[in-house]
């Protein structure tokens, strides 16, 4: 067996580009933009942007933060990104620099665009509609010029409760978002939904739909089966196998204590990974060897580098053994769920560390 | 005011190396190693290391992996690094490029180190006193040959509950610490303690500590009050302030529901910037203006580039306004607590992300 000490992140862009190909079927008539904030949700910006770009066509990217923008430009020289946080004294170079597109939120945002426009950009107006988050209040949109109007690339909102087919928030948001469209931008192209959207059907669709979480293989209607591939797998590697005597304890604060013999495996993965705390004592983790599919459980607090689990009865584990601690079975919606959080946390933890051995399956 | 978009973490470095100086007051006679793993909690284990190598003259550093050692090098030429998770089939080349120091905790890793030894490197021997991690057990120490004790440099052991004084686990541990060097590693020097176990006393402290957590500012005896300075702040920029009418819902899944009138605020942070998504509802973030501290309320779900707030009746707060997310009063400590964890998940987590302004106070 090989001695080996370092958790994988393996990210499957094929996957990733056939949930992208799923998602535009149903919104056949729209712009299937990609959001790849946040590190394409810690996946990767640069690498998932410029697959998309090479394989999938796909020529608009959404990004939170310009800094953001800037990182994946040059994978991706003919697309528009998009700015969701919008433009200000703190990041205007990087606009500039990069030709990113601003997000307009606010009558603050849209003053300084106007005295910072950049040539050849036509910047989003982004408009309230219930999620109460960032956008336009309707209030603020009276007082648009006709010049600032015709200003406007796409007209855009949020929904709140997209993931709940049926619920009452989406059929509210929707008639608000075609009333102000009507009123105020009747010839400007318009996108409502994020990847939960895509779902509710085409009078959701408009111009663009923006293509995140259910593209990264979560699922975003968590009352029906996913149709989305997982395309992330995370392993881990077992550090040491020994026996523990009954009555003794493990990890931190002594939160586990044996009432009989056990055997324990220390995995090399932790918090600080981005494997969640709140799965002490609670995390299941899996071996598949010999054909063999066995559930494992964590015991003892979670710790920063490692977590610790009770291999009692698994006879074939071995020291440089690779656990999996998410995959296609135990999927990011699992691992939310055991920890009390959502999927789109998990996934924008786990990839933020540098100590992964990163691969791209491509 | 100026737009901003961007939240910013600061480092205070000078009340880092305040925070290694006064813990190693406390443990004058033993060499005070510094815990930068992770990088660095988090904080950057470049900026970190370099600074407690060129002002703390700080030798001795730990890591969890190679990779992170590989990263620190350059910044620290004459230290020693020592990476707990030991040494592999994975990152054996970094061990001889880096001239990294492998803890070796376990019977293969011994051998894996016999067949791939490094000039003039005395691995550290990791032992198992009752934490139930990494570590030889006692069983397997009666294994060990002369000739591989010997070319042992440290023996080392890690605490479960350093956090409580008079735990029974600290005696029980120092008792099977002391037990096992007298028996197997008499003349090598000991450590025992990372920076809870410092505050513990003298017998504790041994030939070196490791400190980590309370370097960065983390009360690690919190039954005790805090002696060490908090070195970290972040703060997030108010993106847009408007009124929400009575009834009105706010963020996902519409958690929140507006019984009155109230304004609210948006903030750019999120789950994305490592800000925990359970603190939804719950959080809490400081308006410091005129000399004023308000304490403002997280209203709805955390998403993942921002939070929503409630302002009612905090009339000077304006767009381009920074909140304080922690600071040296509503500390780590405080919002690891509010969020159902740990400070050191919160620090791990905070740092994890580029899309803070960083900034170094030097």
């Amino acid at each position: 067996m090989p001695v080996l000490t370092r958790p994988v992140l393996e990210i499957n862009l094929p996957a990733l580009l056939d949930n992208y190909y799923n998602l535009q079927k149903l919104a056949p008539n729209a712009i299937a933009a990609a959001v790849v904030k946040d590190d394409a949700y810690g996946l990767g910006a640069e690498e998932v942007s410029a697959y998309l770009y090479k394989y999938g066509n796909c020529r608009h990217f959404f990004v939170a933060h310009a800094v953001e923008g800037a990182n994946i430009r040059s994978q991706i020289p003919e697309a528009i990104i998009y700015v969701l946080q919008g433009m200000g004294d703190d990041n205007v170079s990087l606009f500039k620099r990069y030709n990113l597109t601003p997000v307009i939120s606010s009558s603050e945002q849209l003053i300084f665009w106007k005295q910072n426009r950049i040539t050849d950009i036509k910047p989003v107006v982004h408009i309230e509609t219930g999620l109460n988050r960032l956008g336009f209040r309707e209030q603020d949109l009276a007082g648009l010029s006709t010049e600032d109007i015709a200003g406007f690339g796409l007209v855009m909102s949020h929904l709140a409760c997209a993931d709940v087919c049926g619920h009452f928030m989406n059929v509210k948001q929707l008639d608000n978002f075609i009333r102000l469209r009507n009123q105020y931008f009747k010839d400007i192209p318009a996108s409502l939904s994020a990847s939960d959207g895509v779902f509710l059907g085409e009078e959701y669709h408009f111009d663009m739909v923006r293509l995140g979480a259910a593209m990264y293989g979560i699922n975003t209607a968590p009352n029906r089966p996913n149709t989305m591939k997982a395309i992330v797998t995370v392993k881990a590697p077992v550090l040491e196998i020994a026996p523990l005597a009954q009555g003794e304890y493990v990890g931190y604060s002594a939160t586990y204590r044996a009432d009989t013999q056990r055997n324990i495996a220390i995995v090399s993965i932790g918090y600080g990974d981005g494997y969640p705390r709140s799965l002490s004592n609670v995390g299941k983790v899996y071996l598949h060897k010999n054909h063999q599919r066995s559930e494992i459980r964590v015991i003892g607090r979670v710790s920063m580098d490692n977590l610790i689990c009770d291999v009692t009865g698994i006879s074939n584990i071995e020291v440089g053994d690779m656990v999996n601690i998410l995959d296609d079975t135990y999927t990011l919606d699992n691992i939310g769920q055991d920890a009390g959080t959502i999927s789109y946390e998990i996934l924008s933890r786990i990839g933020k560390n540098t100590r992964f051995e990163r691969r791209y399956l491509k």
